[in-house]
């Protein structure tokens, strides 16, 4: 995979719709690579099959509320030296880095660190999408542990969290992020090549950057750009179940920054054929959509809200009162609907009392 | 110093008395000692004198709320394990351990350390007394930094600050032994023997047994253990302004377990010949004590709450409405009261809008 400057609107874009909701501001993420490009860092993306089995791969992330994230600025080099104090901490250099999980900002950071560090960055990630927690991530299911993980914040501190578990690798990390005013910089789930391969969610930048093009060449050609995306969608192997399954315009909305996240929800008020209200729930990312009691999408299927116009992605910190969206529904990667990957980020990893329900079951 | 068995219950009186209110339990840090004493664990204590300058010292402890390390018992490994991981961090052996602090847990933590590690223990601390924020001893005063910390709880789970500066690791500290459940074990402050005789607070592990013996002489010659304290501590050089600066009965109390500390109030009734009520603020430690407005004695001095009768000092979550009770005001050693300790630990270290007055001014 290539990725030139010109990509990067559209690989934000792109991004940010697989976010479902969250993974950061797409138009921060955009900024913070354009900047080392500009600056000369060359960016070079390789497949997981590139990766010998026994090299050293470390995703790399932003962690917090994106609430926090749109307003608290970065300095720009705190996410490369975690990445250096973990490989400290291991005894052992990074082969590659990758991000942990596909959004408009934490699709991004990893490029910026493997410019600044000479690093490649794997086509892949740890859920195709993104969630709040450190341990909602395929490798976690399969038995990587997010330990140790290193967090550094704007004035190059660092605290390295040892844990037993993922589990606790968050329970942890999340109070130490919270108190470095809400979002901090990350190194974890440092991996095997091999580990990579066999649990990663494979081309997910490619898969951003398609998603990205196809909305935009709708727009170039006048199409409505829904329906560009849902036939490029229904093109892939793994989100070809795609649908809008709501149209209207936000009204209620509650959103708190806490605990580490942004939590609330949005109510949606539909514009005909649709009837009815429909309910998102989200922390960071939207967890379940439901219209008068009924749920109508639900993790860890994606639930994306877009401008209803453009398809532009909107991101829960961004949903105002008055915003005229669609909602569409998006089927994941059969890895993450197994039993044991719905046990950690199923409805019940959210404390949500549904069953999944597949999101080509509910159109 | 020689400790043996059966100094440990004078030792640990002692040594609540510099708690100061604070400083942990002294019946839990003495059943911990006495644990690997009969275990036959052997305790070295050794002078500061002893301790070559290049050598690496490293002081460990309990960190957290008193009211919660009462209740949450310990494996009994954790501190030294604490040493240990910092010791792999530094990349250097630790020559010894310390008591961070003087305290009826703080003081007895490094024996454990010692006798399971096979280090010798300085008879030494940080601050003569206890104080509950990690940047509140005469080392970082000085420019020594309580970074790199390790905190590590009953799971061996190990979290590492790198922060930069010593109330930076308190702030990223205190936040994650809360999370730990609100107390951990921690090894901070790594030092060089030379800045441990600049700084250090000398032989107050030896103070502390000689203020327990004190007492204990006093009742069993069936003299006011009050007097036969008092008459201990003007034969000393640091703490000889003491005296006894109010005697009644517990009345309102309120003792919160938050933001990690044991934070509260106690009122005391007059008994005559003294007048009027006493307030005594904490934050795990006594921090000023005033009558209708007026200081009697303000941190960084010592505040002692003890039995009316036995002079057995009471730890601030042992307070209870009742007891009857006779309050002690002692001078600290002069580095403590510099103006820039006083930074750090007088009246404004605790947000105190208050001047420090030395206690013999206020007799």
């Amino acid at each position: 995979m290539k990725l030139a400057l010109d990509d990067l609107v559209d690989f934000a874009r792109g991004a940010a719709f697989l976010g479902t909701g969250g993974g950061g501001d797409p138009y921060i993420g955009r900024l913070m690579v354009e900047n080392v490009m500009r600056a000369g860092g060359a960016i070079e993306i390789i497949a997981a099959d590139q990766v010998p089995d026994d090299a050293l791969v470390v995703p790399t992330a932003m962690m917090g509320a994106p609430t926090v994230i749109i307003e608290k600025l970065v300095r720009g080099d705190e996410t490369g030296q975690a990445l250096r104090r973990l490989e400290r901490i291991l005894g052992r250099k990074a082969y590659a880095t990758m991000p942990i999980e596909a959004g408009g900002l934490n699709s991004m950071i990893p490029l910026v660190v493997g410019a600044q560090l000479g690093l490649p960055v794997v086509d892949a990630d740890g859920m195709g999408r993104a969630f709040p927690e450190v341990q909602m991530v395929t490798f976690s299911v399969y038995g990587v542990s997010a330990s140790p993980m290193t967090i550094v914040n704007e004035h190059g501190e660092c605290v390295i969290v040892e844990a037993r578990s993922s589990h606790s690798t968050e329970w942890l990390g999340r109070v130490v992020c919270t108190r470095m005013g809400g979002a901090a910089h990350v190194a974890c789930y440092p991996m095997s090549g091999r580990e990579l391969k066999d649990y990663g969610i494979r081309r997910t930048m490619s898969l951003s950057l398609e998603i990205g093009r196809a909305i935009r060449r709708a727009r170039e050609h006048s199409e409505d750009p829904f329906e560009g995306l849902i036939r490029y969608l229904r093109s892939t192997d793994h989100y070809r179940h795609a649908q809008v399954i709501f149209d209207g315009k936000i009204g209620d909305m509650r959103r708190e920054t806490t605990r580490g996240w942004a939590i609330g929800y949005a109510t949606i008020e539909a514009f005909a054929p649709f009837t009815g209200t429909m309910e998102i729930t989200f922390r960071n990312e939207n967890l379940v959509a439901r219209v008068a009691g009924k749920v109508k999408a639900i993790v860890p299927d994606l639930i994306c809200i877009c401008d209803r116009e453009t398809a532009e992605p909107i991101t829960t910190e961004a949903l105002r009162y008055g915003q005229r969206v669609k909602v569409m529904g998006v089927s994941v990667p059969d890895i993450m609907r197994r039993p044991e990957s719905l046990a950690v980020f199923g409805p019940r990893g959210f404390q949500i009392d549904e069953p999944f329900q597949p999101i080509e079951t509910l159109f």
